[in-house]
């Protein structure tokens, strides 16, 4: 399973295996040195590839799970939109016989298979490569999961490749065609794209929102009790973020290469709609950028919260130290053993002595309380 | 209710009401993943909506309130500029209908009811959707509110959508049509919608002057009597000012964007006007700038000055424990028990020793002093 | 009077006056909200406006003050160089007669009298509209002033607007005009501007070789005695420094569309002198920047050479208690009431004991000298 | 030798020798000053030139071994590709007669032979010069080593120049040419200029995989036990990848210009392909930057780490003294030599002032502990 | 003298003198507000101007020293190739002749003579103007000069002007027209300029070397015995490479502009020359920027450094504080004068409390020791 994988580190030490895993966090993927070009990679743990095949028009629409690539090639050259999708990267054999039907560049197989990629768009006339990331939140842990999806979208036809056999975001599509809602059924393959874009873009905004949460979540610790698991998880979520936002950023320039796109297999009808899910990534970049602003305060604000804190407690210990330090030396001057101290032999001499300390600390004490340094150590306790 | 909505922290704990507010901060709105492209999302606690008609030539001008939208329809399609005001999002039939009236494209009604969305101007030939947002400063409060608003400018007749109800920044434009004021009556909904833009940029000054206001105080504050909860507040103070920008920085592109425009809703002429908003713009945004940066070295100096008083404070206190150290040291000595101590049998053995001790105390005091460390620490206290 | 107005924050407290004005620092002027795009904001306090003519060209030039507006009429669209010089922008009607006279749009007579505006050209056709700030030191103290000049050049005419009636930088110019010095007699109105504007823009740099001459103080300050005060005057240099920026940056961009301008007001001959002027703005960038940078390089060292002799003192107190903790022992020790004790007894017990502790205290300052800390101390301290 | 030369500052004191090396960590090759422009300089360490050549088509592939410079005439001119593999620098002579056999111009050639040269592409018509640099992991050590490789492609040649005879990355690419595997055979030069940089950039990804896996390192060692060591260690690893950047940055703009170029010598097949090692170069920035900012993120999270380790020391010895402080004063009243002490003569005296003692360093105790001043101290031991 | 001074702040403290030049440190000459455009202001101190020409062809090469203007006018009109070299700044008189003869245009002059400028280019059709800047390392000292050269490029005439007259780089340029060798002699006067620019551009980096040997130093330094005066040494870096950066950066403009100037003083053969220059200045920019971003990250090093052996000699002293309270406070125990305290009376009882003491001191060291607290004291050390 080669897809990013971020947790939030939580307060437990992290497993060797957690770790292991980890190393992927901001690797993408790169070729043995000296392979040739278009040598797929299979990783040994990857799903095998499995193809389903959706077909409609506006007065039909059929499904087919689990064909053979073969079992596709009836379905291409039709009028009809096809939407072919694999789902694991498994099967070198599956993946190269699609590659074969559908004539696809061995560069473009190249780019789909050996994932992580870049997000990015890359034209080969008959055909336009579209690569993206689908992420999650993980389930019961804070962090994200991301899985590269790729778009081959062709005369209509448009081929999509899942790292996973896991369970997409892109079922309320398929059940709008099922269903014949909305005017994708009526529309072309681009269209098809664009939606499939648009609820995939839209899936980042409940991962963002997370971290709006945890930011807020950790304004109130820091200003509360920081300690330093609240400086670790800062550490995270700045480094998810921008694991985040290397993910968003270049999807930007991928939605504005189709918006301005001259290849004919994006209709400008669907460039209007597609000037929305630019909207939207922008909107997500925006986001962002100020949640990793607002991280950086954060830690600022952490760092002086803790030597705030930390200076009361000295300041309060050596406030007590230094009310004693005189009183001590009272004591030790009267327990010295001169012959002739006239106070000793007073009848009163003890109880004035201990009135004089008492005097000493009162005074002492309400000098500090007048410069202030008890108010501040309790006023930021409670 | 989903217009941003930024309080200044107040030294009371905030309630867990505003928090829960809290959390629409720095959020836009975005479509329930899956959701068909231009689906309306009516919150359920939004206002419903009332129409306002303001329709006006040179020769006459009338005002009608709360129509229907049917109602609408013989307004259009005439000479005479149709002002209609939709205030509040919560009926969808209505908002329908005037999309349906209007013909307007249905990602158009989605981004004006579906708020917050990002400040953009979108060119649908036949009309122009401008989205901004109106800022006021909270009542009673630190912070400040924003509401989108939009507006759908076509042939003559402009459609300005608010999200609210309440009072908005409109009533001089209102009042100028009614007193057949400037040079409004005799032009065109292009000039109407300048005169709007101006009148919502305008009304951020006020809102950024309250923030130069607060940042002039935390100067004071700093530098006489820094506290934890000052920290707060300039960390809240960049936190809105990076909400501020985020709500200019948009506008600008917007502003610019109308000047280049060759879209003849708005005529030549407009724009020279145009040119004046997107100057007040630059403006806000070098304010906005100027108050980043001076709250960042704020935070320098709140960082530096609370170490600083610190620093004293520690410094005085074991300035205090050092002088007294070698006295009590001096009366252990003479508390020994040593049968031959010649000193103890004195007749003035206990006066020159009392004296020896506050001998050393002056000179320690008077070494202290020469050397500054008593000074600094009164000056920065007065 | 609405002008920039920056003072080096002194030693002495400043008075509440003063602070009153400084709320003027960072705000450009912006209109009521809702007020007619045109309307003249004319201060309360404002001088009331003398308008001063000179006429000039090769063979003659006469000098004409405080003119009624109507007087300028027979001066305009003759062959000769008009300059109309108005001083103070307190009168209302004086101001709109000029500006009927000059068939001025009501949008550069706003930019003109609402006082202050960011510098910027505006291209009216028949007219150019250039507004810059004068800036000088302030006399008696540290800071400077900025006063707003607006330039409005037509044909064979320049009509400049300055926001008060004190002394300008101008005087040369008027010098070389009354004397026939230089080419200015046998040039136009533009080669008339761009002499005002050199002189305004050679203004700025004796302004800055103060802040040059603070910043060298400055670093003397701190690795000498740095205090409290040099770190608020740090923040105040910084700020004024940001202020000047302000006025620089936009005039890089007023002097580059003025070396591009097709418009016919500006002969290609003194585009040649304006390049001139361009380079001066960049050098004052230039110096501006590098002035920035180093205070805040100044900012990282104030604050580690605080916490540097901060950390000394401190050093040299706990090496001091450090030495007498160990001897304050051994005197409790020998204080101790136990029957048996031998030493207590031996002739020269006591003495060995003193001994013992003058050892003890010789060796620990011994190995505290080898360590280097003592040495540190001094060295800072000189 | 002159290539970079980076090592991770290992715990021991680096040697002299090493120290030596390292004064090449930034430079490039700059001429003598005043030297004619073209002069080749040959360092006194540089290894003899070796010519190594590869002859082949479809049909046929031969390899000649340490060829003169003549014996390469005949194979030019010819429809066959022939790679000529400089190894070394070190022979003035055999550099001289490559440069007239295949008239480079005297500035190409200095480029090639004084490195290192920045990276870069330059367009001589009849030639294409691409100056890239090979690195590769230390041997043993952590660091990685550089080394200049020039590209110039000709019509059905290419030329490469190493700085050293060692082992370089190229073998794979030799293998294929050897088994005719792939299409290299069947291409031209520009194709088998594209293999050999796709491996020279593949290489670049195992190192910054190493620099990746020192961060995650560095991570645990922070969080966990921190020492100046780890400090010197981010130091290196943020220097190191600053020298990679300087590496990767111009890569771009050449796989850019390269791309873009209309220059023949480059196929529009070719350019294809070159537009993935684009994308490798972009992903290799990518994973720079984000370390980059990971590793400044590190020194801030070092920089809280070590100073609240630091802090919570003091904070536990100082509590232990403030516990002892009031005790010892007690057993400072009840030393005092006064005649009239009544709790002296009491039987049960001792046991009762030993009795408050307890009671007072419990309370005490319990005092510290419910304000979590131990709490902290042992969460973050562990 | 008017040119840039920039010495390495050294330990002793810099004398007055030394001071008052440094005001010279950030500053462009800036002409008196108000003095005709054109106008040359030469300095009290400046030297005296001396002319010295070169004239030669292929076949001829002639030098004349100490001419007066007037005997340069045979030189010019020619096919022979003039390089005519003023050096000093000190006689109007000289320098207004040359202008005259070579009919320069009176704000070239100005720019010129009025030294520094920023570096540029020109344009003034039939002259070409070049500022830039020629720099040493300063003899005996750290630190830079730099001295500003010009160079007016006309038709078969190079004008070079220097600020002084002492020794310049431009000797290895010289000697190569002398001894007609390379190809200066068949070359026209913009191969000569090109020859020039390089060997000053070549100067930069014996500057640049210097630097980066002074942040070796100072990375050693910080690591092994950070001080007061590291801190400064490195501020005196990083103000010296803001400097030198202020040189280089604008002459990357200049190379620019040059290479794609159409002007055609400059051939394009000589343009495939700048192209050279050109990538020189790129990388002395890199290494500058390098260079800066190293010494930021060595500023931030040193404070950790300072304020970790602050800390471990402050916990060492600490340490050895904690440990000896408790026995104070047991001695002080059996320094009590009750009169029941039975283990006074025991005859074992001194050497049990003795034995007492020493077993807590062990505990308390062991314990210290275990928790590391005295080994980072150590390590650090060594």
């Amino acid at each position: 399973m080669t897809h990013f994988h971020y947790d939030g580190r939580s307060d437990a030490p992290s497993t060797l295996e957690e770790e292991l895993k980890e190393e992927d966090y901001f690797d993408y993927h790169y070729d043995e040195p000296g392979s040739e070009p278009g040598t797929l990679s299979i990783e040994p743990d990857a799903n095998p590839s499995r193809i389903i095949l959706i077909d409609y028009d506006a007065k039909h629409a059929i499904r087919r799970v689990d064909l053979m690539p073969k079992a596709l090639i009836p379905y291409l050259g039709t009028n009809t939109v096809s939407w072919m999708d694999v789902q694991g990267l498994g099967s070198e054999r599956v993946l190269k016989q699609v590659g074969e039907i559908l004539k696809l560049h061995p560069l473009l197989l190249e780019d789909v298979v050996n994932v992580p990629q870049r997000p990015k768009v890359e034209d080969y006339n008959q055909q336009l490569l579209i690569i993206a990331h689908m992420v999650r939140p993980r389930p019961d842990e804070d962090g994200f999961e991301a899985e590269q999806v790729s778009f081959v979208l062709g005369k209509n036809y448009l081929l999509t490749i899942q790292e996973e056999e896991l369970e997409d975001c892109f079922d309320p599509v398929r059940d709008r065609i099922r269903t014949h809602q909305g005017r994708v059924r009526e529309s072309g393959a681009d269209y098809l794209t664009y939606l499939l874009l648009d609820v995939l873009i839209d899936g980042y905004f409940p991962v963002l929102e997370d971290y709006g949460e945890r930011i807020e979540e950790l304004e109130d610790k820091i200003l509360r009790s920081p300690t330093q698991n609240t400086l670790e998880e800062i550490y995270s979520v700045r480094r998810e973020l921008l694991a985040l936002r290397r993910l968003i950023w270049p999807l930007r320039d991928v939605m504005n290469i189709l918006i301005r796109s001259s290849n004919k297999l994006v209709s400008a009808d669907v460039q209007i709609y597609l000037r929305d899910c630019y909207d939207h990534v922008i909107q997500l970049l925006d986001i962002t950028e100020t949640y990793r602003e607002l991280a950086s305060s954060l830690m600022e604000i952490y760092l002086s919260s803790m030597s705030n804190k930390m200076n009361e407690v000295m300041k309060f210990l050596t406030v007590i130290s230094t009310i004693f330090i005189p009183l001590t030396f009272i004591a030790g001057v009267y327990g010295m053993n001169f012959k002739y101290m006239p106070e000793l032999e007073w009848r009163w001499g003890y109880w004035l002595c201990l009135f004089l300390m008492v005097a000493i600390a009162c005074g002492l004490i309400y000098f500090f309380w007048r410069r202030g340094w008890f108010r501040n150590f309790y006023s930021t306790k409670n």
